[in-house]
């Protein structure tokens, strides 16, 4: 027997634990080509919160009664499956489930010497390739040019900044605690940090630190911090739509000032992306990735909660705004 | 003695003559390297709209108590400069003014022996280019796609619409009165004419004109047009930010849905431009576009005013869609 948690219920703004509920299943027998393991680490991302709505989004809804599923890693017990070992540790697309039998392939091999197992689902995985690809195929970033980030200090945020800041760019964040603030300066060494909870003219504050300008917005947020960096965007300048977190609990359709007039008098373009679309290239942006890593060149930090049971508790904190970096779940 | 048109004062909301005043002006002896000319035709275009605020766009203001200037023809009288005949019909950007002495820099020798002269300042001059250029860099057109136009009936959008034509494109137009619908359908052939002002529901009639979704959005107009054709992208949609005249006499931050959101779950581009952004590639595009007139796939209509002193008319009649195709002013 192993335990599962299902989504009991569709959210309706935001996500409450009411939404998810456990139960136990029976495993069954491991069939050639499967795997068990005991699941490791979970992650948990702003965009699973599309998929508890019941609307066409870039991926499938969640069905009611069924369980989440996410990105995690886990530890193999027992293999019928050739390339898989005993004490292999793998990454894939996971139920929200203690222990697991899984076809192999979807799954892959992580080789926790590289680096922290954990990084596989942030720096060097998903999180990772969305900043890399993002700014390389959007953001076109120029050395010297001044590159805003919205929810700065998470899981894609901090590696699009400091990407940035090794592509000699002006990087200014944006995000909503001091602690988070003081990250990004001291640790990364934002040229900027405004923490947009306690100032109370953000325009002003975005003028402020971007004297010359924006050239790249990286957005995850949306809402009204994107309106005011969006009101400071220089010609030619490049606005990534990689997340829209402000907006994911909204209950009807949000509005806000058109931004069409911006982009025509800026001659700007604006951009949204799913990481999907770059799988090809999955493996030059990880090995690119894993260079900086190595060579110290990348910082990546995580706010771990501890337990299966902490799983929706953990999803909900992504929009409170409580993680510093990547929010990953020890199970 | 000559008469020239001066901004009065700056229009608040939708222009009125009001905003105009006419007054005499003695010309000035012909200096060597200059011209004299007698107005011919002048281009009225709804990008002046934003030169008549006092507030940076993507071209200067114009300044109250000075001319306002305009893309147009004149017919040379009188000349000081080498290449430039007296009968030669020359384009420039050009004073609302009866005659005028210039420099000839700046000025181009038109051959009204390829097209009527009229054509320079639509199909053959900015607008054609517009159309061409924004569906080159950012449409980037692949046959079979759907392709979505606003203010199709404009001097912009029938060329936009018939280029697509040409490229293998099921071809949607949005215009406002039924003159325009049925020139749409037939005599360019748009597969498609929505008549946006006798639509009970706009969106649903886009729906229903694009059965395959949109790729790839023309936008002349902008707000609630743009809203229903933006609700109905498909993934990876280009849309081509060339115009926003429904809100270019805004006396407010207009204010509408959100597109983020949109872009993101549909892996969207939205890009602006002017035409000006392309202006090494002019002879490029001219030779393209006067090919297809010359071969006869591209047609072309002008909405014609005639006097001089009909200019802020004719302007004004731009945001009143009173135009099929360019609108232009026979001084």
């Amino acid at each position: 027997m192993t335990r599962q948690i299902l989504l009991k219920s569709r959210p309706v703004g935001v996500p409450s634990v009411d939404n998810f509920s456990i139960r136990e299943i029976e495993l069954p027998q491991l069939a050639s080509g499967q795997v068990r393991m005991t699941t490791h680490t979970m992650s948990v991302d702003p965009y699973m919160r599309g998929r508890m709505n019941d609307s066409p989004s870039y991926v499938a809804p969640f069905q009611v009664g069924e369980p989440i599923f996410g990105g995690g890693i886990g530890l193999i017990t027992e293999s019928r499956a050739d390339g898989f070992e005993v004490g292999n540790y793998v990454m894939g697309f996971l139920p929200w489930q203690e222990e697991l039998v899984m076809d192999a392939p979807g799954l892959r091999v992580v080789d926790e010497t590289i680096a922290p197992l954990s990084y596989f689902l942030g720096i060097l995985g998903m999180p990772g390739l969305t900043a890399y690809f993002g700014l390389l195929e959007i953001g076109k970033l120029n050395q010297g040019e001044t590159v805003v980030i919205s929810g700065a200090a998470g899981a894609v945020g901090i590696v699009a900044g400091q990407l940035a800041k090794i592509q000699g760019c002006r990087v200014v964040g944006i995000a909503g605690d001091d602690n988070k603030i003081n990250y990004l300066r001291d640790e990364l060494h934002f040229d900027v940090a405004i923490n947009y909870k306690s100032t109370s003219d953000l325009e002003a504050a975005v003028t402020a630190a971007c004297p010359s300008g924006v050239d790249v917005y990286f957005d995850n947020v949306g809402g009204a911090i994107g309106d005011a960096v969006i009101s400071q965007i220089n010609k030619f300048a490049r606005i990534i739509i990689c997340g829209q977190i402000s907006l994911y609990n909204a209950t009807s359709q949000p509005v806000g000032p058109r931004v069409q007039d911006i982009l025509l008098k800026k001659s700007a373009l604006m951009q949204g992306f799913i990481i999907g679309n770059y799988s090809e290239r999955f493996p030059e942006g990880l090995s690119a990735l894993a260079q900086l890593v190595s060579n110290g060149k990348l910082k990546y930090i995580n706010t771990t909660y501890h337990g299966f049971e902490k799983l929706p508790e953990a999803f909900i904190a992504l929009f409170e705004g409580k993680n510093l970096g990547k929010l990953i779940v020890e199970i």
